[in-house]
């Protein structure tokens, strides 16, 4: 168990006023413990109490190492995992889970009436997860570089005619050349009128001129998350295309400028709106500015209008306007960053100049 | 929606006595609908009533084709996806969820109090998913053949002195070459002591003289799921190494033996589980005989001892007996089995018979 972290989770349950939760996900696990377990549909999960009780509960079909600081309580797959949890928690209390805390086990800990109520406590971890502390930031820098040179290498490889499921499996090849462990998420690649679709998945289309080319992608590195968008255009821009690369790359640029201790999530999301919307494009600009990111690429947290919370130093998110013209083109551009004690340092570094290639 | 396994669901849930239920599983709606959503921390549900009121509840973020053949009810972020299905349930009936339906949507459903109590009702999707159509039956044929010719393609290449990652990392060139559209779940490669580990994952450690070669690896095609195991032995076996495969083997193939509908799973499991006791290795044989596989690799139902169902027409699941000497070596051969009128199909045809490569 990392000392300071736990900490850090023990004083937000105190501050939440909760007595005792239940980390069932991997993620947290990992980050509390350095032990990636996945446990598929087994129960392992770490149960903490203020009053220092913390119990590890863990099938016998998993392996962890003798000294992970923390009481584990063992049992197999004749065993009712929830039936045994509920056995040492306090029944008087409420029991804060994790957001996805599955009902196969929640329902059951209800009837085996495990605690007085069941509250949604994530935030605990989660906020503590949102504070990157050194050694999470170097890891967040590394991915980040990474991907820059990635991006680079990608750029080199569009060529006209090409699929986007070609472009995207050059992508496969380059993050193997440099090393990633695999993916943040499923490389969105969309030429012209795809880059406007939210969730397009790589297909058969080919590049052609006057076509925008949005690549949004992601490695892993050292158990962290790179995500970066970039837009290209091939061959030439249509004088509209250019317009609007212009404007969310200026909405980028903006809300990256005011980003710094106590600034709300909801003004960083503002500046790039507005600047999108006084040019007549708010409605082409569907989502929120950015989402936190670390050992999984969305992490609790967001830079959206919903969201008055104000930054802290060591948090990274995405920042990431876009403006999507549907049937015709879209371009997003999208950086991570992560806030300092002054303001933010940027941790993607791939040019965010309007490139046209081929041309 | 397909009206035939729609019709199955709503069958299940009669017999269950539930009238409303709510599917949040992206597998269980792509069964359904055809359509792969992977909503990451936002919601899309399919909600049954057995009156016939079904609706889909989706994120405006997502798209769907408009002839789903389900009333839509779409949603944006600004807006509570759990306050909008509470007004769309019963609030006297009690309400089935899927078992990974997540704690941050069940907890507020609950409060907003969308029905009597809440239950875990996979089984009516998961039943249904358990017993494949034709089209199913015809796609894991399919696949299983890929992950046959893998098998085939992978013992050529294994070589003394290789480590477990490269030769996983050929594996990963033979499921591209052959056109897979990815993995079932991570390859399993044990080399020696390594093969006796219940969850170990490929490293640097090399092939020796001696060493069994445990190979635990699923390719998946047009979204369904592989998942085969074989142990070869590099140069020469021991003789206890030779008689711990035999045993092992014979386990398989007597309990593939008896597999037809209406034989319990305990019974199929005990099969195996006896053979490897009356030799003496009841303690080395540490887990289930086998699981339920199709869109995922691991569904609902086991052949286990504490599984007191009955096999059924239609049915696909693993065989996979296990001989583990810890610190030592380790063997188990899995097939998949598809139970038919009269028996079952054995839908991997890669030899079972002993290997010694390199010698």
């Amino acid at each position: 168990m990392d000392s300071k972290r736990l900490k850090n989770v023990l004083a937000n349950m105190e501050n939440t006023g909760i007595s005792q939760i239940l980390i069932s996900d991997p993620f947290s696990i990992f980050y509390l413990t350095g032990r990636r377990i996945d446990p598929g549909e087994r129960f392992v999960g770490i149960y903490l109490n203020k009053n220092g009780t913390h119990k590890m509960f863990i099938n016998k079909l998993f392996t962890v190492p003798e000294d992970l600081g923390i009481e584990k309580i063992w049992y197999s797959d004749r065993e009712d995992g929830m039936e045994l949890l509920g056995k040492y928690t306090d029944h008087s209390l409420p029991l804060g889970v994790d957001k996805i805390f599955p009902a196969r086990f929640l329902i059951p800990l209800m009837e085996y009436k495990a605690a007085s109520f069941y509250i949604n406590a994530s935030s605990c971890v989660d906020e503590a997860r949102a504070l990157k502390d050194g050694e999470e930031q170097e890891k967040m820098r590394a991915v980040s570089r990474m991907n820059d040179k990635a991006m680079e290498e990608l750029q080199k490889r569009i060529r006209g005619g090409m699929t986007e499921l070609e472009l995207s499996s050059e992508l496969d090849k380059i993050y193997k050349e440099l090393g990633s462990e695999g993916y943040s998420f499923k490389t969105l690649v969309g030429f012209g009128a795809n880059a406007a679709k939210g969730h397009h998945e790589p297909d058969r289309t080919k590049l052609q001129e006057g076509d925008c080319v949005l690549i949004d992608m992601g490695c892993k590195k050292d158990d962290y998350c790179a995500d970066m968008t970039r837009t290209f255009f091939y061959q030439y821009a249509a004088p509209q295309h250019k317009k609007i690369y212009e404007i969310v790359k200026r909405a980028n640029e903006e809300a990256e400028a005011v980003i710094k201790p106590g600034v709300r999530f909801c003004d960083i999301d503002k500046t790039a709106r507005d600047i999108i919307e006084k040019e007549g494009y708010g409605d082409c600009f569907t989502h929120r500015l950015g989402h936190f990111i670390g050992l999984e690429v969305h992490e609790q947290g967001d830079v959206s209008a919903a969201n008055t919370a104000v930054a802290k130093s060591g948090m990274i998110f995405s920042v990431e306007p876009g403006i999507y013209l549907e049937g015709e083109t879209g371009v997003r551009i999208e950086d991570l960053v992560l806030v300092t004690e002054n303001g933010c340092e940027i941790l993607n570094h791939y040019s965010k100049k309007m490139q046209t290639i081929g041309s």
